[in-house]
């Protein structure tokens, strides 16, 4: 172990190109061996991020083995989890196995914990191969190691839970904290708004639609792309009003979000796929607020549709960290039967696969 | 001409693929005759986008002649100048040509306008081969005719300014007018705020500068590449503290700031490199925001950037509309001398070429 202090952002464990923040480094230094303000996590589980397991399952056409075998190339060659393609990487759940004597994090050896940092930035080894996954689901059992930095965000998962359905909450769980803050400023200021979720059936999705109505939202539109999805977004409760649209589609999506009740005062874009930012321009009121959720977000499409658009509206990019978030989301999983339905049913049609 | 109104945001202009917003199509109708509600514009010339600009001069190792084919090319497949890599455009000036008799403009036929939509949602024809451009700067000397819709933004060239003048300050009027705002919402809530812009001495730069000081900042800090442009800067005296750092260098980035009185309250990125995303969120107190207003921001960098660094700032797409934001660059060009001298500075390096 060297005797000085590491970088809190984890400068000292990229090797290339040097001098880079560790989410950009093409390679980070994975070795067991930690610096004073580390701690050393035995993995237990990664959860990919959607974009990137979708991007992979495409790419690869579904074959579970060639997606696996991707994975674990991917982790070989970076030292990271982080989909060259999409940018994006996802979390992962282990034990604590060893913490540096510097280190600020609050944990101990022995904790079950979740890491609420990108896998982006985060150093990784795999050691099984990845043998007992199929290649054919966003959750990953897997054995190896992974290092925290002394500025990054870990939580102890609840006892009351099963490790599956905390990291698939935790794994989202800026989505509903931030839209909260959205909606409560707009009623600080005396309004109450209307707010469509766009992908309001997934887990980012489901989770805001309750952090919505629970903040003051006048009224919750959930917007899904098939009618499997709106019966189960509607069995579940959480929208006001849920309605069917291909959220590509701007014409259409904004004629189905006002027939709901819009336009939007605020618009949280929750889908991962590429495509939606005019639509959610379009199907939010002037003065309104988009927030962009999803890692399929493109930077240029939302600033020039907003434009070409003439559309008077803030768009903000969906900051996965908000102080507290991860407590907040998992007691709208405690506290709302809908968003818990959700979730242990898409774990549940997982596990099927 | 049709005797039906056409769609106020152009949908009938779209050639492929079907039902998409004119800024997501792949081939619009540029087509010269009219619909009832539409305009047509003779050009005069065509201001690139920064980023696009940038990347055709690199792809084609700065052969003016290769760049000038390469945007004829995509102006005649596409109907419109969106650069395929960047998908980014920019805008145009001309001469009013001829006013359908349900345009909601506001315009007369003989007017000079510049259009304050995105080239890559205009309905554009090239008829003179780009010929009095050498394929060199971002703006283009062109003859040809364009097509706005109804929901569109057309602005009157001002008497007083040579329409270089205005046309380079409306390519870019939208970062001042956001700049502003957020700075006052800040005021509003009783904080001074320090704001950082990163490549403060450009354009959108330069023009936010002045926009935050005159909003209310209690500090503006002009962050610049290279000695030259902290000169020019200084000189302007747009801005409190002038510091040199690489944008792209987080590190490096967030020491210049700190040393400059940092960190920022509010960062404005105004660079068109790739890679500001890192450091403009480790450059930002926490409670910040940061405005990113250059097209080459990767959405996926800054939401995991800030995730990664456990930053809670508010990141902005940075909307290229703002009731007003017109009126209000010319107006900062014409009552800030430093603003007017960097303009006409950049307009006359141009022009030696």
């Amino acid at each position: 172990m060297p005797d000085t202090a590491g970088s809190p952002v984890g400068l000292h464990r990229v090797l290339e190109p040097a001098g880079v923040l560790p989410q950009a480094a093409q390679r980070l230094d994975a070795s067991p061996g930690l610096w004073p303000d580390e701690i050393r996590i035995s993995v237990e589980r990664l959860n990919l991020d959607a974009a990137s397991y979708r991007q992979l399952a495409e790419a690869h056409g579904g074959d579970g083995d060639a997606v696996r075998a991707a994975v674990l190339e991917i982790i070989r060659s970076r030292g990271k989890m982080q989909n060259p393609v999409t940018g994006s990487g996802g979390m992962l759940v282990g034990v604590v196995d060893e913490v540096g004597p510097a280190s600020p994090l609050g944990v101990r050896k022995g904790d079950r914990v979740a890491t609420l940092v990108s896998l982006t930035l985060t150093p990784l080894r795999i050691t099984d191969g990845l043998e007992k996954w199929d290649g054919r689901g966003e959750q990953v059992p897997a054995q190896g190691h992974a290092i925290l930095f002394a500025r990054s965000i870990v939580a102890k998962l609840p006892d009351d839970l099963v490790p599956e359905l905390s990291l698939a909450v935790m794994d989202v769980c800026g989505a509903p904290a931030l839209t909260a803050r959205v909606v409560r400023q707009y009623v600080d200021k005396g309004i109450k708004p209307v707010v469509s979720v766009i992908g309001g059936a997934g887990k980012s999705g489901s989770l805001s639609l309750a952090a919505a109505r629970r903040a003051g939202a006048a009224r919750t539109i959930g917007i899904v792309p098939v009618d499997a999805e709106a019966e189960r977004l509607t069995a579940a409760g959480l929208a006001d009003v849920v309605a069917l649209a291909d959220a590509r589609d701007p014409v259409a999506l904004a004629k189905a979000v006002e027939e709901a009740g819009g336009p939007a005062d605020i618009t949280v874009v929750c889908v991962d796929v590429p495509g939606c930012e005019h639509g959610a321009v379009l199907s939010t009121a002037a003065g309104g607020t988009v927030i962009f959720f999803s890692m399929a977000t493109s930077f240029s499409a939302a600033a020039l549709g907003a434009e070409g658009l003439a559309a008077d509206v803030t768009m903000l990019v969906g900051n996965g960290f908000v102080p507290g978030h991860a407590d907040y989301a998992i007691d709208l999983l405690r506290s709302e039967p809908g968003v818990r339905g959700l979730f242990e049913g898409r774990l549940q049609a997982e596990g099927q696969d």
